[in-house]
């Protein structure tokens, strides 16, 4: 079941402080080995979980912290994009960061594939187009 | 023949809601596996369709209906224009998007390949130049 | 010898109609089967020649005129820079498109690769940067 | 240890000089054999490490001496935000760039890969959306 | 001996004329056979040069010239900042562009690969972000 | 319905005779555009059909011919297996070839994708392996 | 728990008999969504399964269950030599093959990726080398 | 017309003498810019030709005479096959080689892209299974 | 200092013996975060390293005490040829594998890049040409 | 001009002897960066030189060294065939290889590239068909 009390945070480092419209400093994190279940028919969905932010009043989460979090998914029955609401409202709750986008990439069912994309907060100007 | 009643509608998930110019979400699903009819020379066309949107007062469309919607183009004569325009006619009008992209991506003939892109809506700022 | 005669319109489907800024339905085609002479030399030179517009007053090109249209190029001698403005000169004025980019991309002549593009009418909105 | 005193800089070239928001000359170095220590458990990390800037007062960063560098890191137990932060800081130092990135992209650990990407100064308009 | 006397120039074809922000017409050539020597060491290095320009009062740079004059770097010591600057100041003296830039792409040396990119003149609007 | 009758041939051309183990000829055409339909679910299959032959007495297959025969197939409810074999018996019964390959290979299906491989006649010393 | 009482088996269509050294038919299905479970740490495993076969005295195994009897190691705690002895056994006790071939390739881990490949009976002429 | 007359041979060149079964020295050269013409419809055909030989009595052939053979198909009306077995005949009569193959690989037609591969001599035992 | 004591092994799992010239099972772990120092210039170098085995007497590697070893390595002054000739005799000893490959592949230096390949015992008949 | 008296032998390393067919150690170096001068247009020749042998009597060639000797071509006017079998034949005479091959491969030049391959002594059992 996702767990967001899995998530452990630490303090944005002192030299990455930033002002202005341009972050300091912009952290992606891109997992390629996640899964969930339809919960329709039962059987395991595959994708690959973007994660893209700049550092707000939470701080930085913490990279082990965050592959349990993604692995308490592992047997939850859920869609494409409830999948990325929940993981945008979860770490959106926990990090309060500046910016954040949350990018889920699927692989085909039925000859579809499909990225669900959810963003949190104003698109930095050097991110536009992106 | 094209069946806009095979469409079928869900609500947008509740934690992907949005304000403002940046859409809260943005699904993208690529059928690779679409195939209609010349209407001259009868011979299949072959194609790949990339849907994208932002939900809007329609939610989002269920993704083995949309399969279903694309497999009814199977036997029907139809240019790559008219099969671009009606996809973006029926789905505008089921899902009231709050923006909406259709790419028919056609595999050559005569030496010469084709896309065709309808726009649906103004583009959101994060999404200009894509 | 080039030969826009060979060129045949058809109308711009109706549900492609558009309106603003944006236009509603932009068409591109990539002929990758391309040949004309060098006119000092007397080699052929081979590219690929990629069409891209929103339609306009003329509507849009049948695409069999267009191939048509190209292979009259085939035993002509004429330059790249001369090729990109034949083909966007010819096109419209034929198209009367609301925007048009033609762009010319040749294989190398003496380690050395060229592309040249040509743009007619505003550039859209969502297609800067592209 | 990561040592800044190891970098040598040399006047940007006369013919290099510019003017307004487009500056006139941008120099990357991409650095696919960066590795230093994960501080928790004493495995390597590897990683690619790109500077992209605009030469300041301080001039240009002589290439031999960047390599020694990043050598400087080999040893050393520290995160990856912190190894980003530390040349940027260490760089925007000696460098006083018009503008700088530095973009650290992390081979995977656990299944999840990272980039982190710093930046200094205004971005160029015409580097907008890179 | 990098030689700008080698260049050749013809008049821009007439069919190439534009007018406003957009350039009428864009010339990219891809030299990918360049080489110099290091000033330091004495060894060669290979590189890339791409050389892109809206024509402007000098006309158009012909190509067999383009590639006698790169081939005078031949076996000069040059700097990689310097072949960049040199190029661009030797061809906007010659060409009097409406927009250019020269971007080197050097292969790597000691692990590190470099970039240079020197712009010249106003970046049209179509061409941001590339 | 598969129709071989659709099958034209032509005499293999005269200097393409050979002698010994290896064939004097080896023809591939490969159709990237292959659809059947399951027999099961009536889902539509697409898939991609490499025919590798060394023609014998019944000569070659004209190219349109054998489009025309595999596009028989496109409404025919029939498993991958039978695809493959009924393409051999047929071509095998047509060309009477020295050797003969009937590779189809299957876009996925529920995360599975399948290649299905056919030979008849023995592999020529210069094909091992391939 | 791994289950092989999911696999269904269905007779070698009649078109694919065959005889002699080389086989008449070799079928492959490849699986890039199998996961378990590292049975030391309990986290997950990626990897991708190909399994490639003669068909024998047992027929041909049915693909979707296939795909179910791979779902069954979902949760279980098993090396990668298991997982890759254990799909060989049981695929050969039920399918009698007369020449099978399985392959599992998994993401990395610590840095190293790895592949295990079991072979069952005599390696065609025609496969060798692959 | 295709014209062989225009082919120009050299000797091997003294350092390049074999002995064996292994030969001492294979050329290769691939030739990306061909086009011939179908003879039915009279549309221009594009392809690629690969020629790979080990020099025999008639020695090597000349590379810019090679070119201009290979133009001399320009407007000829020809079938691939028979493409094939003229080259190979052409250029066996005049090259006498010990070994040759010609491989032509044409851009597809009607969705069906072909190769066709004429090989002359027995291929040296370390060139099989290429 | 490389430390083949740090070498760990496993009995080969029950269900992967074998016979005759075909190995029951081959495993290969690739490791791309290689590094070791160059002996006379102290610079480091970073390389691929490739095992690839059947297992033996002495049974599996275990794969994080094989990354330990690799580590081991990390300050050592050593060459190519010398690293690829020590992990061989390392693992030969260790494993007493049927058969066993190491290969070394090292990014370049000075314009060069390398492979080194080390063989132990037989190659199997179907591992030939790779 | 071409200068074997550069090339550097080492000793092969003690730990990389071998007997019978499958040599114990084989090494490749690849030189991306080889440049010459066509002897009758005067115009640089760039190409990747591949050195694969199985050390013999002469040992080893060191890495500067090779760098350095093939330096020696850049301003020197010979033919393909010419490079590779002065390469081939000073190597030999230097490395008195158990088996050698040079490969040299090259740009483009009106429109055809070209591969020339060299062998000395007999390949390995383990290395045919590549």
């Amino acid at each position: 079941m996702p767990d967001p009390k899995l998530l452990v945070l630490f303090p944005t480092p002192a030299n990455a402080g930033g002002s202005g419209a341009v972050p300091s400093i912009v952290i992606e994190h891109v997992n390629e080995e996640f899964t969930s279940v339809c919960p329709v028919t039962g059987h395991p969905d595959f994708g690959t979980i973007t994660l893209r932010y700049a550092p707000g009043a939470g701080g930085c989460v913490e990279l082990k912290s965050l592959k349990l979090y993604y692995q308490s998914f592992r047997n939850e029955g859920i869609y494409y994009e409830a999948v990325t609401g929940r993981i945008r409202a979860d770490l959106a709750e926990a990090l309060k960061p500046a910016w954040m986008q949350v990018i889920t990439n699927w692989r085909g069912r039925g000859g579809i594939r499909s990225v669900v994309r959810a963003d949190f907060g104003p698109v930095p100007t050097n991110y536009l187009g992106q």
